[in-house]
C-alpha cells in the first residue's frame, strides 16, 4: 500500500509532540541528570508491599476509584476524601482538565517558558494556547495572568525549567481577583520543605486544582501516580471523564504504601535541597550563572560556552543533562539534582569542559 | 462555601458515566463472575518476571513508547513495529483515537447494544453518536453501517454483553466499501480459538485499527495494557495524541512476559470456551434462553423470571453477576465464565431460584 487516506485530524497532523528527556537502554552505565528524576530509591516498604502483593488477584480489575489511594491521601493531607483525585500519572490529569472543563476555542494561558505538556495538550484539544512571557530573570508576575480572560491557567510551582518559587501569598492572592480555574502544578512542591505549597487553598477557592504526583519527591516516576486536590465539584466532574480503570493495581498499592512512609520522602527531599544548593555554589565557582531553583534540578548557563556544547560534552562522557531548543532556554543547560558522588563527577567534567 | 462557580463543560454536566461491575472490597468472599475477569490465575512467569523487576529503579521513568512490549507483539504477530500500539488499558485507546481521528460533531457509530464505553467517550469529545440497532436476535448486519456516513464504526467482535461473533471475511467485505475508519475491538477474540480474528488485515487496509487486551485471556485486569494493530499512519498519529508515559514500568514488564508464555493464555482460553460450552446447555436445561456466545461470558434470560430479580438473587446469596439497565439488555443477566466449580454453585443457585 504506497498512498492511504489520510484520517489524522487537521491539527494533530501538525503538532509536535512532547518530548521526552532521553531514556537509555541500560541507565547503569551513565549519569542520568536529564529527567528530574529522584537519585534516591523509593521506601523501602513500597518495595517489599509492591512484593507482597504479586498474586494471582492480578486477573482481577483494580478498585476503579482507587479509593484506598484517595482515603490515604485524605488522611495524611488532611483533606476530605471528595477533594481529593488520582490519575496515571498528571499527565492524564492535565489532559482531563481540558475535556472536562474547557471548550473547543477556549483561551489556556501559561508562563514562558514551562511544562510544555501543557501547550501540547491545548493544542491536541484544540483550545487557543497563549504563553504569558517571563520576565528576563524568568520571573512569573501573576498580575500578567489577570489581565487576559483566560478560562484555565496553568501554572507550576515551582515552575518546570527554572524551578523559581511563588510563594503561598501571591496564589492566594491571584485567586481572589482570577475568574477563570487555576491548575497549580505541585510536581516539586517537596523540595521546597513544602511552606509555599497551596494545596491547602483549595479549601477556600473554587478555582482551584493542585496537582502533585508521586514521581519526584517519592521516587517513583515507575508507577505513574499522579493525583490533585480541589474543590468537590472539580472532582466529581474529573471523575466522570477519567478512564474507569485509569491506575493499574500495583500502583495503587505503591503510591498507598508511599504515603504511609512520607517521612522517607520528606528526608530524601530535603537530602536533594541541601545538595541543591551545594551544588549551585560549586557552578557559580565555575563561573556558571544559575536560576535560583526550589526544585530538585537547576537551569544554568556558562558566560562563554554553548549551552549545546556543553550538553554534548557531558553526554561524550556518558553524563546526560537536558539541553532544550527552544527560544531563551537554549542559552541553559537543565541538571536533575542527584547524589553527591553523581554531582561531582559532573562538576570535575564541567570543570575539564570549561577550561578547554 | 456554599454556592461555587461551574466551571464543568456543559455536555460533562448531563453526562452519564459508564458504570463498571462491582468491585467488591473482598473478592474471596463472593463468587465474582460480573466483570468478565478470567478465574485462572495469570502465567506463573508473569508473577516471577515481576517479583524480580522491583527494584530501586522505579525511581525511573518507564521506556515512553513500551518499546519492548511493541516489540514482542510485533514478533508474536508477525506484524512490523510501526504497526503496533500500547496504551493504558483499551479505554486509554479508545479515548485517544476520537481525540486523534476525529473532530467535534463527526458522526461515530456502533451496534446497540454493545461496550458503553464507545458512546460515553464519543460524548466526552463531543461527537454525534449513533447507535446501529442489532435484529432481534441481537446479530449485527454490517450493511446497516455502509449507509450512514459515519467517520468512525466501532464494533467489538465478539461483541460486549452478547458475545456473537462476526467472521474475517464480513470484516474484510465491510472495509472494501466502508469510507470511514473502523475500529474492531477483539477483547474477547482469544476465546473464539482465534480463527476469525481481522488483525491481518490491517495489512490491507488503511482504514482499520484492532483492538486487544491483556485484561480477558491473559488473565491480567490488574495491569491495564491494552495494544492495538493499524496502518503505521494511524499508529504514528496515536503516538502523537498518547500521554509520553501512558503505561507503568511493572505493567510493561507483565505484558511483555505474558507474550512469551502465550500457550498458557490459549490454553485458558480454550478452557474458558469449553466451560462456556458445558455451561450454556446447562442453562438451556433450565429453560434458560442463551445468547450464542463466543466470549468468556454469556448473555442469559428466563422465560418466565424477571432478569432483576434473578441478579438479586443470586447477589443474596454471594453470587455476582451483571445486570444492565438498559434497553432490551434488562430482560438479560449477563454472566462471566468462571471455573467448573463456581459455575456449578452458580447452577445450583439458579435452580433453587427458577424453582422458587
Amino acid at each position: 500500500m504506497n498512498s492511504s487516506r489520510y484520517f489524522c485530524r487537521a491539527n494533530i497532523k501538525n503538532l509536535a509532540p512532547y518530548v521526552p528527556g532521553y531514556q537509555p537502554e541500560n541507565p547503569d552505565q551513565v549519569i542520568k541528570l536529564n529527567a528530574n528524576e529522584n537519585p534516591y530509591p523509593p521506601s523501602p516498604q513500597v518495595l517489599e508491599a509492591l512484593r507482597s502483593h504479586i498474586s494471582g488477584d492480578l486477573r482481577l480489575y483494580p478498585n476503579s476509584r482507587s479509593s484506598s489511594l484517595r482515603r490515604q491521601l485524605a488522611q495524611v493531607y488532611q483533606m476530605k476524601e471528595n477533594q481529593v483525585f488520582a490519575a496515571n500519572g498528571s499527565d492524564e490529569t492535565i489532559s482531563l482538565i481540558f475535556r472536562t472543563f474547557a471548550d473547543a476555542g477556549d483561551l489556556i494561558v501559561s508562563p514562558y517558558p514551562t511544562y510544555t505538556v501543557y501547550q501540547t495538550a491545548a493544542e491536541i484539544h484544540e483550545m487557543e494556547y497563549r504563553s504569558i512571557e517571563t520576565d528576563p530573570a524568568f520571573q512569573i508576575d501573576l498580575q500578567d495572568f489577570l489581565s487576559v480572560n483566560a478560562k484555565l491557567a496553568f501554572i507550576a510551582n515551582p515552575n518546570a525549567q527554572t524551578g523559581l518559587l511563588l510563594t503561598r501569598r501571591n496564589i492566594d492572592g491571584f485567586l481572589t481577583s482570577f475568574d477563570g480555574l487555576l491548575v497549580l502544578d505541585e510536581t516539586y512542591i517537596d523540595f521546597t520543605g513544602g511552606a509555599e505549597s497551596a494545596y491547602s487553598l483549595v479549601r477556600d477557592y473554587d478555582n482551584l486544582l493542585v496537582l502533585r504526583t508521586f514521581s519526584k519527591s517519592f521516587s517513583l516516576c515507575g508507577i505513574r501516580v499522579g493525583y490533585a486536590f480541589g474543590h468537590p465539584q472539580l472532582i466529581e466532574a474529573l471523575d466522570k471523564t477519567k478512564d474507569s480503570y485509569n491506575i493499574a493495581y500495583l500502583n495503587q498499592i505503591a503510591a498507598v504504601e508511599a504515603l504511609k512512609d512520607i517521612d522517607y520522602m520528606q528526608k530524601n527531599a530535603d537530602r536533594i535541597a541541601d545538595n541543591r544548593q551545594r551544588f549551585i555554589q560549586a557552578l557559580i565557582n565555575l563561573s556558571f550563572e544559575v536560576i535560583p531553583s526550589a526544585g530538585n534540578f537547576v537551569l544554568t548557563r556558562h558566560p562563554r560556552l554553548a549551552a549545546q556544547e556543553i550538553y554534548q560534552a557531558l553526554k561524550a562522557r556518558n553524563i546526560l543533562v537536558r539541553w532544550f531548543d527552544q527560544r531563551r532556554l537554549q542559552d541553559y543547560i537543565r541538571i536533575s539534582i542527584g547524589t553527591d558522588e553523581q554531582l561531582e563527577a559532573l562538576l570535575s567534567a564541567l570543570q575539564e569542559i570549561v577550561n578547554c
